[in-house]
């Protein structure tokens, strides 16, 4: 999507460790205005597939989905949460996600009511590199016995693998924008 | 608001401890159509006024503050994020919040870069029950020097007095719904 890699280029940092910082108008400030776009964008994509409900994961996925959930006739978007612990009382889906960033595993929850077995489930989420996050919400929605009709993404790490592992499994993955590669030294980003 | 009341009348669940469990609609299932709903009341309670960005916090007030602002000309949401630890290294505000819910404080920032003094900023968040959340980011305003125009509260929960207290100040707080009692027993809810 021209509009979102434009964004990337203008506003976006390149850090050292793989890290593009977009804090400027995705995963701090958010600019609904261009998420509007991003939702259309992927209801184009996703056109003619019946979707009961958007899943997405605290905290950056939440402003993405909802806006994006106007395009997909107002469809209910349920959000994984990150919890203290992993609480097995039973009225949970639960499993536990590795974050790069954080350097460390932390359990993730989704309330056994908001999935139930044979919807149809868009994953919308901001980032995908290694495809942790979204292992995790797959593994939810194994669990939930829910459809994965597909996954919308903002800003793939393409070199990071993750993308083409799931489409390599057969999932139907729409990155609005792909980077091949970063430098940090030069600020240089190159799309696919 | 009529249809926030009916549905916390009807998907609420009162729990002892004064808590109000609103997860299939508010804050953890999202209904994107009431988001809409709500944004366009506080639209209407803050016409005239001239709003330059939305602060909320993370994680619940996300999804109401961007749905939200498409009713504010689309201005940029920004939302405070919770942070492991405070980072003093002067790119931030911080500020620390106690969390009823979690039983302990936790800090959160704002990047310096999205607060700029003299912009006029509309709060938005889920709740406001004794208003701690609220207090750490007025106090964030407060030390970006930007205006607080006024706080778009979806539910209150009057009888913790928060709210009152913020008024009192002369804050301009327009909460949809305001509990003015809940029984977990009964399940009954009085509103305002």
């Amino acid at each position: 999507m021209k509009e979102l890699e434009e964004r990337i280029r203008k506003e976006g940092t390149v850090k050292p460790g793989n890290v593009l910082k977009v804090d400027a108008f995705l995963n701090h400030q958010c600019d609904v205005a261009l998420f509007d776009q991003m939702g259309q964008a992927w209801a184009e994509h996703f056109a003619g597939k019946q979707i009961d409900k958007i899943l997405t994961i605290e905290a950056s996925g939440i402003g993405i989905a909802c806006c994006a959930a106007r395009h997909f006739n107002n469809v209910p978007v349920v959000f994984a949460k990150k919890a203290q612990s992993i609480n097995l009382d039973g009225d949970q889906y639960s499993t536990s996600i590795y974050s790069f960033t954080k350097q460390r595993e932390f359990p993730v929850i989704v309330a056994k009511k908001f999935l139930n077995p044979g919807e149809r489930v868009l994953i919308i989420d901001d980032f995908l590199a290694n495809g942790k996050a979204l292992r995790g919400l797959l593994d939810i929605c194994q669990h939930a016995e829910v459809e994965v009709v597909g996954i919308g993404i903002a800003i793939e790490k393409g070199f990071q693998g993750g993308g083409d592992d799931l489409r390599a499994e057969g999932y139907d993955v729409d990155s609005l924008a792909i980077v091949e590669s970063m430098d940090p030294e030069s600020g240089t980003i190159v799309f696919r």
